[in-house]
């Protein structure tokens, strides 16, 4: 863990990938994680724990299969949102994001049930931030 | 948890309180806060948590009690800090500024040890954002 200021400006600067977080700092057992997107990430679903989003830049969508059916939340520069644990959901972002995350460390990107996974999707717990 | 996303801007908009934390969102038994700080908090330590700062808006300082001394962090915005468990620290604003902190549900804003709380400083675990 840093024990200096992260500039996520420049965090976000030092990476290219997308749907391929980096973590920036940790919370006890918690990551905070950046990533870059574009496009669509796959359905899944994480089944023990919610998921937390905040649109650095851009804006994110997240469709959500919910009991009732699926919708689409929509969350330009500035917003928030938690995807309920076992949700299934997919984020998409057809013009670009950046995107902050908050989730335990080890979560997997794709969850523990998904669809077929693309191969622009990074299937990863996280990557070491190099600032 | 609101099953909409949730606009940090509109948010902050809602309440002019200052060290007075909002709980945006939850993640598991962890609170999304955000807060509006102007001038000194107080000297306090969370014995058992780390504590995530991002600064939205502003400039905020924490002053750190390190075991080889005292040394104040600034951060910008854009700028995140993650302050250790056990360590006595003091945010500070001395021009104002609006921060989200990642920390578990229960968390109170002074810490299980502290300064004198100054009538400045609200010692809660968070209210209910009303937007």
């Amino acid at each position: 863990m840093s024990s200096e200021p992260i500039s996520l400006g420049e965090a976000l600067a030092s990476f290219d990938a997308l749907w391929s977080p980096r973590v920036v700092t940790r919370v006890n057992d918690y990551d905070v994680r950046i990533a870059k997107v574009e496009g669509e990430h796959v359905w899944h679903a994480h089944d023990d724990t919610d998921e937390f989003f905040l649109v650095l830049d851009g804006e994110l969508s997240i469709s959500l299969r919910e009991p009732d059916g699926e919708r689409t939340v929509s969350l330009p520069r500035g917003a928030v949102f938690t995807v309920p644990r076992g949700t299934e959901h997919k984020p998409r972002a057809p013009f670009g994001a950046s995107i902050l995350m908050f989730e335990p460390t080890g979560t997997l990107t794709v969850g523990e049930r998904h669809d077929e996974v693309p191969d622009h999707v990074d299937v990863t717990t996280g990557h070491a931030l190099d600032v």
